[in-house]
């Protein structure tokens, strides 16, 4: 294992403009870019855990802006503020409003007084969340240099309707510790697959930000669906383009068998189609109550025909040596403990949880390391200080 | 400009016995206490801008207490209490309630064994938030007296039924800055008005404030409303006698266009008739529903017949070289932008926009002075130990 | 007075494996152990008198779970936090909701990556809040042996269905403040007794902490209360055999005039009957109101027929010299002030409030006390480094 000093040695050697954007989506960040959020987020879980203080602030404000519930993400988000010694600050729009104009504008600027981060859950209205979280980081720019607000807050994407680059991040730096190296995953085969949910809705963000991020890496990525749930077909795109430029291969394959056979690692997950999350932003805007039980009624029953999408242990012997690392962004609809029929049966998931769990640890250093990139031009040299002061996190 | 360490001069040269009084009320801080505040807030807004840490508790507790909704106020707190090192713990009593005697005295003591400040918003009954916060500091008083307390939070008032002091004195410092210092506002003319907003039973505590600052600093403040839409009389003769002893003026006029006529600053903003307030607030606590709709269809009818007050081009053509500057507390009602028709036009708000933002800019500092002037009885001195150290906010 | 460092040195000659074991329930822990957490209470709050910073975390959060409403223990949860320089953080779960298995276990994990301590409070269902603890503590253990979690969270419970050792133990720690010592308490006589109060379904958890704790030191304690309202039987099992070991008495008499009697210390407090908790209980699980709201007049109907259980002038002239310490974890249900018939008469709540008040000051330090000797070793080190280096709390 590198050191620590090895680590920032590396880090130090990377060409980045990281402090000069948000991060909103992974396709926006160049390779070194996205090495240097996976090198500080691992800077910072090592010194944790040597017990090295990794507090960077003195004072300072995290906001953060949910408009889904979540918890996961929430304490992810606060973790990653209370490492770098922010302190969380929530705005509770209300949950179904959308602020547009004015409205956004000024709020971004009456929040970010002494804010250095902020972080925005927004992934319910498709063609909105991303969209909504650069009308706050033109706002906050504005702000900052109309002379309005003091500094510029990072802006991060904790979950829109096109990406999740801190799951997808995460996954990544999971991926990098179990196979040892990032050169590793080249070549390596993952299937990001539909699975059958007894729920419907759910967003498209992270097999977009997977298959959106995986074939940066040289890996070799499928992507397996029923008919009928496609994902925002230019995220689709923009992985084929990632895949030739990187050495990776990317496929569509019909069926979860395909995906697996010889996969080396599975991420089976349930998503709503994206042309359904189109009529659902549309009745949600209309707030049509009945619209959105009807379509929910239709699409379970479309959903429900698909059971046989089920990550079972029949379907993980067709995996490369029947030995495929599972991932799941959690938490996971298993069959027979969570709900009756899910995506994954009980065996394989309780076979591998002790792995999504470490999986879904990564995310508090990876916002952590995304805060960073984007508030200092040389993150290594702030690491280096750290590291040789070396202040106990705990007495 | 003048250096940090010339403001902290200026503010040692200062008598005070700020140490042993609540902010609850402009106008029972005398001169010197009101530049104290003044003055603190720029130093911190200073050191802020030279990443010099603020820092002056290594643990301790800010409560708040919000019994109306509220962002601004409630990031501009949390932002205060951060400045100065201070966790915000909110308590949430449930809003309709209002507390008396043994509850008051109980709470107040229960929330504040580990807390420095207590900050409270309570403007929604007329007669009973100002009140409200003198029992909550009587047994703080008494709790501190008694032992129970370690120490006497420091009690802000982030605005009640008839001052919003961190709002008035925020637009002052506002003022400072923009035309140079507190002396050049001597003489300056300042119009608050009612304007227009399609809502109704917004606060009096805005006006209010401003006038009964305003008044102790020699400008010409003038207060115009239509008819029928009077501010709490007593606070209207408190405004009056300050101009008296500042050597200011204080006249009430009639029209919107009286008022803007040769002013350099105009402040158009609606509120609702103390006495609807008074009734508003019986109906409240009768908790008597059809009275409330009733009565807000009333004054939405009453608020109609004067859409002509009315912040438009031409109505800032009448103010001195047609430049006067626009002030507002936030959110404004722009026509044409927040709603169809209201407080000003949208292309006067835009032209102002940019300096409506720098004013709430200073609510921080504003709060963390009144907080760091009721804690210590020689502020300077903190605040030259902090400059001397000069640890870094951020790395 | 000993001084903090006499108190130090004290707590240095304990036996203890408390930083191997979650505070459960108090008959959990040994003497020693309970010994501690009182000395380390004492020099924490005797640090905050004398203003040295009693922070041992740089980072790191405090998670809190509330599953009923709470003000009083949600304050003391933050102060302690505070006090030791971690960020709280919420986990809303909704709160009728009782998580189990796959639920409990990945949640537990997933709010505890970056978490030093878990607060919990579950006192609704009976048989499951303490169950749902240590399921959450099995989950953490589990973490943290497979290299999930950097570092076990001290797992503090804030009140459930069978103790409220963070209640009875600040209870201890003012006893043994306004007697002067622990020792003093020997033979001191303590009457746990019910008390009418116009609200029903209040948690046992007190009065089953207070006879389950007091025991331990000797005290003489009777339990009474009116027929029907049992105690689950366990509990007063387990105070029995408490009282032979440590030299003291429990008896359980039939009246509150016979617990009174030359009593030294009174802790008159209403409760529910541990049958119509377990009733209540299935009804909740089973979310029939009909039935509760069957239950609730029933129970309130049976609470009527008692209402001779008072603590009034006269009952206290049966104490001893008439004098006995008034206790309460507060609010009380004060007679004519919160409620026209209630536990108290005023003038008695009125003339111990303040004593209410101090004993309800130790919380904090309690909470902070125990998460500190779950943490360490060797508490007495880290505090003699806190006393040596004496950072100021507040400059």
């Amino acid at each position: 294992m590198k050191s620590i000093n090895e680590l920032i040695q590396e880090l130090g050697a990377l060409k980045s403009d990281a402090h000069n954007k948000d991060f909103l989506l992974s396709w926006e960040q160049t390779t070194d870019e996205l090495k240097q959020v996976l090198l500080v987020a691992e800077v910072f879980k090592r010194m944790r855990a040597e017990n090295i203080a990794t507090r960077v602030f003195n004072s300072g404000l995290g906001v953060s802006i949910f408009r889904d519930n979540s918890t996961r993400t929430r304490f992810s988000y606060a973790s990653a503020l209370n490492l770098l010694g922010l302190a969380q600050q929530d705005l509770d729009e209300g949950k179904s409003q959308i602020a547009h104009g004015e409205t956004v504008r000024e709020t971004a600027n009456m929040i970010s007084f002494c804010a250095d981060a902020i972080g925005i859950r927004d992934d319910m209205f498709l063609g909105a969340g991303n969209a909504y979280m650069r009308e706050v980081g033109a706002a906050l720019d504005d702000g900052f240099a109309q002379g309005v607000l003091p500094q510029r807050p990072a802006l991060v994407n904790l979950q829109c309707d096109i990406d999740h680059p801190t799951q997808s991040m995460a996954d990544l730096a999971w991926l990098q510790e179990h196979f040892g190296s990032l050169d590793s995953l080249k070549g390596k085969k993952i299937a990001m697959t539909w699975a059958y949910s007894p729920s419907y809705g759910k967003p498209l963000s992270v097999p977009q930000g997977v298959i959106g991020l995986m074939t940066r890496f040289g890996m070799d990525v499928r992507l397996a669906h029923p008919e009928g749930y496609d994902l925002i077909p230019e995220v689709v795109e923009v992985a084929r383009k990632n895949a030739v430029a990187s050495g990776g291969k990317f496929s569509h394959v019909k069926t979860m068998e395909e995906a697996f056979a010889g996969a080396d690692i599975v991420y089976p997950k349930s998503w709503a189609p994206y042309k359904v999350m189109e009529t659902r932003t549309e009745l949600l805007r209309a707030n049509d109550h009945d619209g959105l039980k009807a379509l929910e009624k239709q699409c379970l029953m479309q959903n429900a025909k698909h059971k046989n999408w089920h990550c079972t242990e029949d379907m993980m012997k067709l995996t490369k040596g029947g030995e495929a690392l599972y991932m799941h962004c959690l938490p996971a609809d298993i069959s027979g403990v969570s709900c009756k029929e899910g995506e994954v049966q009980g065996s394989v998931f309780e076979r591998y949880r002790i792995a999504t769990y470490k999986e879904a640890s990564w995310k508090p250093y990876i916002i952590a390391a995304m805060i960073l990139a984007r508030k200092y031009a040389k993150p290594a040299q702030i690491l280096e200080q750290l590291l040789k002061e070396a202040q106990a996190r705990v007495r």
